[in-house]
C-alpha cells in the first residue's frame, strides 16, 4: 500500500515529518511512501529513501492561508499534489500535519465524497479512563461541519461504526448520540428526530443518549453529535484535562519539600497519567466519508505520532474501511433516501 | 431580606437542607427564612427556629415528576409555594436542591421573565486555574433551554454582565461569546451574526470569540452559549476533571510502596486541587432573567454547600441584580426590539 505524506505541513516539519516517516517504514514493511515536499529541503533529511519517493511540491500552503484559496490556487503545494495523487490512484490514503482546513478542503474537494454521504465527518480517537474491557472511544463530527443537519448525524454512526471496527477492532460498537440527558425525550426537536432515526436503523447497535460527562467513563464506543458541539466538547475535555495535570504539577512546585518528595515517589504515576491522556498515541483526527482516508494530526506532532498516525491509517487502508462505506451507502440508498426525507 | 427554601429537594433533604439554612442563619444576620415541606418531618429538625419560619408543604415534587405536569398539579408542593411566595412577595428570592426541570418551570411559570426577556438562562460559576486575578468564570445558558435562537444569546450577554459584577465583583467583565475559533467568521450562521449583535451593544465589554479549551483558564468572565452547547461543555468540563481525579487516586492505590509514601506527601496538594475545582463552593446554579433570583443546586448537596448558596442568593439580592436588570430592559427596549428584528 502506498500513502501520500504532506512533508511540508506542521509546526516541526519538514524534519520531523520526515523522521516519522522513516520510523514508519522501519515497522511497517507493507508500506510505501510518496512524499510531497520542497526538494531542496526535504531530500537532505531523508538518510534512507527505501520505499521512500520524493516528489517535488514548488509551494507551501501556511497556516494562514485561506483553505479553500489556497487548495483552488497553489496547485504546486504538498497538500494538493498529495490529495490529488489520492483521487488518481497513485496513493491510497493522505497524512499531513498542515493547515487543518487546508487538509478538510483538500479531502473534500480533491480526494471527493463516497456517493451518498452528504458530508463528510472530522473523527477523533480519545481515551477511556480506568475501564477494564475499553481503553478508548471515537467521536464525530468534531469540527469538519459548523452546520449540520440532522441527517448529517445519523451518517456519522454508519460512519463510526465502520471506523470503530476497522481501527478499535469492537465488532458491534456501541453507538451514543450525544445529548443533554439520556432520555429519550431529551434535546431539542432536532435531536429527537436523530434519536428516532438511529434507532431505525437495524445495523447499529445503538445504545441512546450519552452525556458529555460520561464520555471518559467509556459510555460508548462511538458518540455521534453535530460538528458544533462536538468542537466544544472536544476542546473542553483537552483543556480540562491539560488544566487539571498543570494545577497539579503547580500545587506541587509551590509545595514543600514533603510535597516535592512525593513529587519525586509519585512520577510514575504522573507518567502514566499523561500517557493515558495523551491521544497523539491513537494517532490523527480522520476525515471519514471520503473514497479514500484522510488524516490530520496535531500540528505540534513529532516523529513518534507521525509513526503513529501512519499505523493507524495503515490499519484503515488493510481493512478498507473506505471501501466499506462505498458498499454500505450503494446497498442502503433508498433506506438513507427515506431517513432524509423523514428529517427534513 | 427573605428567602424562600424548598427543604424537601435533594438527596439529603431535609435534614441538610434545614442543617445548611441555621448554618447561614448564623452566619448572616440580616436574613430570615421562610421553609416550606412537610411539618412533621421538618419540625423535628429545626434546632433553633430564630428568623425561620416552617411554612407547611402537604406536597412533594419527587425527582420522578415530570416537571410542568407536577408544578400545574401539586400546588400544595414547597416547590410551587416558595416559588408562589417570591411572585407576590413574601419572599425576595427562592432556593431548592430539588427536581432541576421543575425548579426551571417554577421559575418560569411562577416567579416570572423580566419584561423584554426572552428567555432566561441558567448561569453557572466555574473556576479558573492558576490565574492570580481570577479566580472564577460564569457561564450561561447550561440548560435552560434545548432550543436556543441567537436573540437569546445576545440578552444571556447582558444578563451574565449583571451577574459577574453582582457575584464576582468585576466592574467591567469580559464577555466571550463560545465558538469553534476566535476569528470574528467562525462557526455557522447564527454565531456570526451572534457576534456582529454583540459587537455592537455599547455597554458590553465584547472580547469576541473564546474556545472551551481556554475556559478554565479565563479566556472571560462571562461566556454565553446556547443551552445545548452550555450543558454540553459544562459536563464535558465536570467528567474530565472527575475522571482525571479518579484516575491519578488509582495510579497511586495501585502503584508500589513509592507511590503510596508519596501519595501521602501529596495529599495537602491533592486537597488544594479538589477544592479549586470543587465548585460547590461557588454555589448553585441562577436562573437568570426572573423576577427574583431563583437559584438551584446539586442534589447531592450538603449543609455547606446549602450555606454558601444562601451566602450567594444574599449577594444577588443585596446587589439588586434582578431590579438592575428590569431597569436596563425596561431602559432598551428599542434596542433590544431592533437587535430581534436584525437575529431573526
Amino acid at each position: 500500500m502506498k500513502i501520500a505524506v504532506d512533508a511540508m505541513g506542521g509546526d516541526y516539519a519538514p524534519t520531523e515529518i520526515i523522521k516519522g516517516v522513516e520510523q514508519a517504514r522501519d515497522a511497517y514493511s507493507d508500506v510505501e511512501f510518496l512524499v510531497y515536499g520542497q526538494e531542496e529541503q526535504v531530500k537532505p533529511l531523508i538518510q534512507d529513501s527505501t520505499r521512500i519517493t520524493l516528489v517535488p511540491a514548488a509551494e507551501v500552503i501556511t497556516m494562514e492561508d485561506e483553505p479553500v484559496r489556497a487548495i483552488r490556487r497553489k496547485k504546486q503545494s504538498s497538500i494538493v499534489l498529495a490529495a490529488t495523487a489520492v483521487k488518481e490512484g497513485e496513493a491510497d490514503a493522505f497524512f499531513s500535519a498542515g493547515n487543518s482546513g487546508a487538509v478538510l478542503a483538500a479531502g473534500l474537494l480533491i480526494v471527493g465524497r463516497i456517493k451518498g454521504i452528504d458530508r463528510p465527518g472530522l473523527t477523533t480517537t480519545l481515551p477511556v479512563l480506568r475501564k477494564p474491557d475499553q481503553s478508548s472511544f471515537v467521536m464525530l463530527d468534531v469540527g469538519a461541519n459548523a452546520d449540520t443537519k440532522p441527517f448529517n448525524v445519523v451518517q456519522y454512526a454508519v460512519m463510526g461504526q465502520y471506523y470503530a471496527q476497522s481501527i478499535m477492532h469492537v465488532k458491534q460498537p456501541r453507538i451514543g448520540l450525544l445529548n443533554n440527558g439520556t432520555e429519550a425525550d431529551k434535546g431539542d426537536m432536532a435531536h429527537q428526530a436523530i434519536y428516532q432515526a438511529l434507532a431505525s436503523i437495524d445495523s447499529l447497535n445503538f445504545i441512546g443518549n450519552v452525556e458529555s460527562r460520561e464520555l471518559l467513563n467509556g459510555a460508548a464506543d462511538v458518540v455521534v453529535t453535530d460538528g458544533f458541539t462536538g468542537n466544544a466538547t472536544l476542546k473542553a475535555i483537552e483543556g480540562t484535562a491539560l488544566s487539571m495535570l498543570k494545577l497539579i504539577k503547580g500545587e506541587i512546585m509551590s509545595g514543600g519539600l514533603g510535597g516535592k518528595l512525593g513529587a519525586g515517589l509519585l512520577k510514575p504515576v504522573f507518567k502514566n497519567v499523561q500517557s493515558a491522556m495523551d491521544y497523539s498515541q491513537y494517532g490523527g483526527a480522520v476525515l471519514l466519508g471520503l473514497k479514500a482516508p484522510v488524516v490530520k494530526t496535531h500540528g505540534s506532532s513529532k516523529a513518534p505520532t507521525v509513526k503513529n498516525t501512519i499505523g493507524q491509517i495503515r490499519e484503515l487502508i488493510e481493512t478498507k474501511s473506505a471501501e466499506q462505506l462505498v458498499t454500505y451507502f450503494a446497498d442502503h440508498t433508498d433506506e438513507m433516501a427515506a431517513l432524509k426525507e423523514s428529517l427534513k
